[in-house]
């Protein structure tokens, strides 16, 4: 017995960190939120065949591959989920795309602005035949950032003058850590920048609506000798192995900014933040009030309404409330959700927009926004801080 | 492609919040911890066709039945699981019991003690035949709420003087907010008490190991007659239809409590606590230390070490580590669970007790410990709050 | 220069943890309130000579002596303020408003009920000369806790339904610390319970409004035998030394407690709660919200709106407006103040009250009246926690 | 009866905000704290004669004058305390140095580098004639800032790699707020920058023992036009009159920086983040562990300490122990100080040199590298954020 919509088949490429948060979500989404049509876990692809199977097998995919590209063309393939490290973003939604696939493509879109203008005009082109794409800035679905957008939108702080975004964790502090992919720049693309700056970017200006218009920063590579890693390693932990290597990414990137509607903004994201695992913080104030969020307490967003006068005070809403975003498909008011939920948000987003022929959000042309953001950084960071206009 | 496990096919029983949040488990616990036995959904049953059939659909169980009595008999049915309200847990468990099927059923236990005596006799006897029973004290499955019971045990804090528990909530202080079953005696048992102060009990001797052996208590109906309920209300949710009836529960009780180690302890259970949604607070004060925790902020423990003079402060514990309980099976640091994690923290434990041939806990003997808790409460509270030995 | 009231001439007995502080409120009330009484620190009292003498000094007071009988009879006192330990609060107060002076007295009023009946009754025939007399329950002049007392009165709150009030502190830990005179009943009357626990149910009744009607309680004396005091000894600080003594007084007391206006209480009061260093916590809860208080971040109080409806959330508000209670005479807002303001405010209170020929509030009255709950408490205490009407 | 220490007769020009509390601070700190130097309140100086009167009233100073000039020369004055705004600082100074008066002078120390320079050559050349000179950076004096650069200086964090610097006020969001001193650049030098930039950058530098050595900034102004104030207005609060004015100060500054010791920093200093009243924070991460600590909670310190593995997490020390720094003056553990204590440290701090013929800090070399610092941040701001070296 399965739930009665439409089936949409979904391939899956890459099944480490990513891909066990993407297979939580296929597997659930329709669990919770009524839709037209309901996902199936039809393929899992990756190069090893043994490791593919067994992650199927954990993740609950009907069929593994290992060659992507057979993969895409398949008929019985609906949409492609692309989980892989970004040096292969390009090549595979390129592939998709012009196979007719919808295409769900992690973050950041690519490692280079080129690639990323290459796979929004494919996804232009792509539209145009009613073929559906998004890129994976999941952070857009925590219910209480959703909130925030909607308060802002709503008008509740006034004009924002200022926006503070910080995400900042700790996983590489120690510098026997080893050169992970996410340390190599021809992997990753970049390394704090790209990573986890482009979620801190993307969710202010989704969250304010406002565009950065030009920006100055600083990166810096803490750590610039790793071990070697010894084993495949997943995730965000690995183990050392034989051998140095040289970190070819950033540890940390610092930016100031400011908005085409006139606020100031500044910007950290690090993985030298020690004690912060995942603190993600973005602060907006206004003219007429303040909101706050931490992903640390993640179901909760702080409100300053100034009209309060002398009774005013950050309010903790806890946003668990089944008239909040997200929410009505959930638990009673205060039973949170956790990290995992957002893609499963995601995935619903994705769903019901190819249900009703529309297009979700984010776009790959947001994806390519995001894009050029971080190469504007990189390119202040490599200029002594000097401003660029993006 | 399934996990590789032998399978155990599960029949449950109810469908409202608590089967909502059981089958969430039962669908994902073998996705995230490796199991010897793997759950298959296999029946649903409810007394309404129509909607026990809606259920099924929406929550992936394969098949479903109106006539409970038939299910608990059926061959291919290894496990039942009871998520009804509490008038009907002694009957159904008993039944399934007798019938040689592993029992998972909600708490409390009981509406009376003789209720969960009978029941744990009858676990008692089916255990020798190797049928397993485990009551759903969820809570102890919030990973730093084991943290907690983990770092008492290894005498983190020394000799535990005091215990203080509080479980509050708001979602009937309208007084509009309807007669719904959780507020009428012959359904629920008890108000606040049996419902969430079962919850806080239970966590509090698992958590200090500690017995309680007397309380005095008051408990208190604040509004005593509301609207009937007007539609069939799911949750914690629910609209007033015609005509009003008797709330014949507490809606509150206070508690002061003794254990037999020494310690004075006093716990909270009510649903008038305006503005707290589902905080669970659980503060514990030693002779070495002191732990706190607080579901509002479920993904973290605090730990005070006199030890370290004057450095010494509350150490706030991101309970995100793999090496954390249950940790091992998620995320990376920092990215925190949710209200859900805890059944699927609960059906991993009793399918590794199953397939370990081994008891699984929280047994029903210590559901009846707790029904004897909450009796002596009640007891109290009908005379002034005189002392009552458990 | 000084500021143009009409002096107002101080004699202060006791001179150690409150002397200190008390001085401090007498020496800076006029630079920060008008008044149109200003303080002269006349006299300072205590039985040595030379350790009196030295505290004078420190504190600024212009002379010192030895016989409090002889003081409290000068011309040239106006007022006299007891800081001594509860033994003697009676006799010295008795003789100062028999002395026609003004009295403020350290809480708890008296260590026994028939002592504060005496004085409350000696208090009432002064009042008929003009003569003022206050308690000092000085943590009502928290401005946080005086704005949650406003805000309740303008039915901010709705009807309360439950008050929560702790006071925690670990000072005595540690099985080594002294057997001071805090820790002797012929001294200090009660040990946690009259020191702290005072405190809380005076804040709870002050803030609600509410008259508690009865109570049960459990206390409880964790170190039974302590060092003797090795030095003089201040404050809550001391050292050991030869010898040990028994502990007279209770380490902690618990209280389950009804009010005339239908809320359930809790209130606990402690010096074992390890790591809680002065945390004083009073939350109420009401049909339209809820308000809460903790000393660790005085500056602030939490108020919950139901009204708000899913925008609602505890917010903070920072007690450092010129329109909150106390605040027009200090800092811009946002720089908050620290435990001694209260002593601050209790004087400028009391001298507000003696000029303008009104009676201050506590009066004796509301001492005795806790003075009855704290003899409530202990009664039960002794009784199994047997129900006592107050 | 007075402390028995020699008298340091001091004059203090201007009587405002600062004033208030630097009045606040000679009258009590030899109250607190034992010392050789009793200081005496003698003469307060201001232009208006009647206004200077009631405020010495007031704050209790002896005598009034109108001329500073014949002030600073006044034999029988020990210290000069200038608490006027930055357009006097260098002129009052300097004759006060040149007379051989010890000063100590508001923050910022000036307007421009080039008066700083100024000053700071003088009172070197003071210095040697036994005068001292200090700068009045007074939140170096909340005992967590203090103890979190000993702690700093312990090596508890190891390397710092991350500086994160914010001070955020609200009180001029209001459009209509006037034009007051702060905002007019010929009074102030600079708004946000210099007013509160200034303490968290020297905070930054003092914490950390780093010195910055360049730095990319921007600069804006929210609100351009003011109503031209109405009253004297004092401290951070003002009426509007008639008629409007240009600001010709910065409403927020935002910077990025690196340190001589490898740290990437940023700081922010703004008067428009609405509802953060005094918020200053100031967090660093090193390569043991992190620090952190907000003004709003002042009598707290965070600390995370890596080497605390799986049980690691932020610590919340209650800087309130008698070991801490300042802390030995003051109240039983957990009895917090508030922002006034800040200038009663100050005054010891100040007073402890003179006494003991040392160089009190911060020095007027202090302050000009702040100067320097603030000159940087204007540049580069000027220039579209383009690096500054320090």
């Amino acid at each position: 017995m399965t739930t009665t919509g439409r089936p949409l088949r979904v391939a899956m490429i890459g099944y480490a960190f990513m891909g066990a948060a993407h297979s939580q979500a296929w597997r659930n989404v329709h669990r919770f939120f009524p839709l037209e049509l309901t996902p199936e876990m039809a393929v899992l692809v990756g190069r090893n065949a043994e490791a593919v199977q067994q992650a199927a097998a954990t993740f609950g995919w009907a069929e593994t591959a290992t060659d992507w590209r057979a993969v895409v063309e398949r008929e019985d393939v609906d949409l492609v989920d692309i989980c892989t490290p970004g040096d292969t973003h390009a090549e595979i939604a390129l592939a998709a795309l012009a196979a007719g696939k919808h295409v769900l493509c992690e973050k950041p879109l690519a490692n280079t602005v080129a690639e990323a203008e290459e796979m929004t005009a494919a996804a232009e082109q792509a539209r145009a035949r009613g073929v559906r794409s998004m890129v994976g800035f999941s952070y857009r679905r925590v219910p209480a950032l959703a909130l925030m957008r909607q308060m802002v939108a709503e008008g509740v702080v006034g004009d924002i003058r200022h926006i503070r975004g910080l995400y900042l964790q700790d996983w590489i502090v120690d510098p026997e850590f080893p050169l992970v992919w996410r340390l190599q720049k021809d992997k990753a693309g970049s390394g704090a920048l790209g990573d986890i700056g482009a979620h801190i970017l993307d969710a202010a200006e989704f969250v304010t609506g406002h565009r950065i218009t030009g920006v100055a920063a600083q990166t810096e590579t803490f750590v610039k000798e790793r071990p070697l890693p010894g084993d495949a390693g997943t995730g965000l932990a690995s183990t050392g192995g034989a051998g140095t290597g040289t970190v070819t990414v950033d540890d940390a990137a610092v930016v100031l900014a400011r908005t085409d509607a006139g606020a100031l903004a500044t910007f950290e994201a690090t993985r030298f933040a020690t004690g912060r695992k995942n603190r993600i913080v973005l602060e907006v104030n206004g003219s007429k009030g303040s909101l706050a969020f931490n992903f640390e307490d993640m179901n909760s967003l702080e409100h300053y309404d100034l009209a309060a006068g002398d009774r005013a005070g950050f309010t903790t809403i806890s946003v668990t409330e089944p008239t909040h975003p997200y929410l009505e498909a959930w638990w009673p008011a205060g039973h949170g959700l956790g990290y995992e939920h957002t893609f499963v948000h995601q995935a619903r987003d994705l769903l019901a927009a190819i249900a009703a022929e529309e297009d979700p959000s984010p776009s790959f042309a947001d994806g390519l926004r995001i894009q050029r953001l971080l190469a504007a950084v990189e390119q202040s960071a490599g200029a002594q801080a000097a401003w660029q206009q993006v």
